[in-house]
């Protein structure tokens, strides 16, 4: 058999690692590929590697169509566009796809596989969540003997860096975010990382290879980093919990839930001490038991070698099913009703006057909240101090109940801010 | 194509766990494989599954030479006699295999790929390595796009809970043994683990196919937990470190070193948090970056879990060669010469009289070695104290040279305890 002929769409940063390792004459990846083709915005770029002897091609639409091209690598982004229109031409054609866009897998996921089985063009997609660490690959085989019950991740490492750089410089979100802007941690416009999109993205896929249930990213309940301040840091902290934003999917009773969100892990929780850009995930299957996998979830050297490994299961003919088994066998799960119960963390700005703490604790008591514990910090200025408690194990909806209540009382200056305290396993928050 | 057929030779801990998921109808080992015949010591024995509807051979070898079965797996254990001989019978008429065998892998793995190449009948063991970690899997194919410069790993569970033991309850290693033999979470005769022997059946293992080097369990050298002593865990944990025993493989210029050794780990080692029974690996490959996987590393349902894994590869067509490439391409790396250089733990137990530090101090002074810290103990009990010490980057032979002049003093009353100070990455020891 020749080798496999590979055409790669998209030569950002990932792209750059990938041809260098095409480059790299030692690389397992030339015995059985090889590069022949490649697409861009800007043919000129100097990307530190020659890549004169490809066929160029300005439309990465018009690569994926070469009938010549075994595997198109697809590393152009964003869920719709000339990424999908690109996956969809190979795939239609029979062609393997290798991509690295979490975007595409988690909108169109199931549209592609669909066209994949029909076509017999392979859609793999390990890159498309947790850079190089083999998020994708374990879950479908390595726990494929097994029944996966909860899948909980560090998945964005933006939002990572900047809580792990809050907690250790004490600056503020805003400064945090600013220089990760800089110094190209983050992009101009933040809002799918800090958001909780991108990690919601990641989950979606994560959750339907574990579960085997159809890609539903529409179901993920997201809330970004937007709002956890420095307080929240430091009191979560004296508090004996770090926050982190936490994508947890888990199979209740057979319906699925997915949650995006920061959250107050316990410092000997497994991915409390998963700090700066790192990525990880925690699986719970039986009867395997609990999973880590932790390792850098971006960059170029990562990602391009979590591409690689897809290209070489391709060229070992190893490579399986987009989601891990046939889509007839994936079932659409019922969605969960949100009928969380666990612990919770409240902060809430208030006015530094008696009896606030009283009307405060009296608003809990009507809902049944026990308060487990309590911290107030004198504020360095003006007459708004922030206190933060959290809870004993109660009702979600009872917590909102109370913190509408909260919000009526006009010694509490703005509306209060709730998270979990997440546990690991499957059962949601169940402190 | 119809179901593959499997026979398991061996029904312990491990083939109890196995039989519960193929007797468990939701599982999706029965999609595609087809428990037949069942082999081991006792037929009466209860397993808390039902094994009547199974063939019974009371001969393992009789069971792998049946010419319908087309999987074994191999769950007897040791390196030679039965389960040597049954996995030998399978592989020669081409059958596969599946073994959670360390013992026999190491020693006889090369040879055992041979009969797989040459008959066709693939030979799988993830489960021969951490337990339901899938560590195989991950070194074969998810880092198969990467060169791979260190493996480093806590690969005996039963180590490990003594050594984690010890340090929470304050009790001897002595005490903390025999309570373990007493839960059955060590064997009667406990060399094969405590003596390092178990860890580096699985190091030869994970450095072979790391590497893409020959298994060769007789070049790693091995020291076990005997001597660590509780002194040692409490001095090393006042100095920032924790006590593991280190399973370790290296690439330095070609050449490769093996380690299985107790080791002194900073509190923010990947491995230095891992407790009990756990067993992780901690991977440092280009340009993935170091990955890290965790999880339980014994027991029937975690060991059956990767067993059923390389079931599930075998029924998906997706089995690779034994050591992740064929075996003409495994380079028999030269063996490292031992001029490892790093930091050093000394624990000395001497006369408690004036001079004593001032003399080992000499000693060291004598061949150019620093100190980094001490720690001297108020003993209980006699005219004996421990001290330790830990030094700054030196040549191990410059260690072994200063704790021979030591020996020769007549303060020092026991031969001194050496441990290096182990540090993430490829470079031994040098902290």
């Amino acid at each position: 058999m020749g080798k496999l002929r590979v055409g790669i769409a998209g030569l950002g940063t990932v792209g750059g690692g990938l041809l260098k390792l095409f480059a790299d004459p030692r690389s397992r990846l030339n015995e059985k590929l090889e590069l022949v083709a490649v697409s861009a915005r800007d043919r000129s770029r100097d990307r530190g590697v020659d890549i004169g002897g490809y066929r160029w091609f300005d439309d990465p639409v018009e690569l994926a169509a070469q009938r010549d091209i075994d595997v198109v690598v697809e590393l152009i982004g964003g869920s719709d566009g000339p990424a999908k229109r690109a996956v969809e031409t190979a795939l239609q054609r029979g062609a393997h796809v290798v991509s690295a866009n979490k975007a595409l897998v988690a909108v169109h996921g199931l549209a592609l596989a669909e066209t994949s089985e029909a076509s017999g063009g392979k859609l793999l997609f390990e890159a498309a969540v947790g850079g190089g660490v083999p998020m994708v690959k374990a879950l479908k085989e390595s726990v494929a003997g097994c029944r996966a019950s909860a899948v909980a991740g560090i998945l964005n490492g933006t939002c990572n860096y900047i809580l792990t750089e809050m907690e250790a410089s004490g600056r503020s979100f805003e400064s945090v975010l600013a220089d990760a802007q800089r110094l190209g941690y983050a992009e101009a416009d933040p809002t799918m990382d800090v958001g909780g999109f991108d990690a919601a993205h990641k989950l979606t896929i994560l959750s339907a290879i574990a579960f085997g249930t159809l890609p539903d990213f529409e179901h993920v309940r997201i809330e970004g980093v937007e709002r956890v301040s420095l307080t929240d840091i430091r009191m979560a902290g004296k508090l004996g919990f770090r926050i982190k934003l936490v994508a947890k999917g888990a199979l209740n009773d057979g319906a699925v839930e997915m949650h995006v969100r920061p959250a107050l892990l316990a410092f000997d929780h497994p991915l409390a001490s998963i700090g700066g850009s790192l990525n990880a995930l925690v699986v719970d299957a039986e009867p395997a038991g609990q999973l880590t996998f932790i390792g850098r979830g971006a960059g170029a050297g990562p990602t391009a070698s979590s591409v690689a490994s897809d290209l070489i299961d391709l060229a070992e003919e190893r490579a399986g099913h987009a989601f891990g088994r046939p889509l007839a066998q994936l079932s659409s799960a019922p969605r969960a009703t949100p009928a969380e119960r666990g612990r919770y963390y409240l902060r809430l700005m208030v006015a530094d006057r008696p009896g606030v703490v009283a009307a405060i604790s009296d608003r809990l008591a009507h809902e049944g909240i026990s308060i487990e514990s309590f911290l107030q910090m004198p504020a360095p200025e003006g007459p708004v101090v922030p206190i933060v408690l959290t809870t004993q194990t109660c009702a979600r909806t009872a917590v909102e109940a109370a913190v509408s209540a909260m919000q009526a009382l006009d010694v509490v200056v703005e509306a209060p801010y709730v998270m979990p305290v997440e546990v690991s396993g499957a059962h949601w928050g169940a402190a």
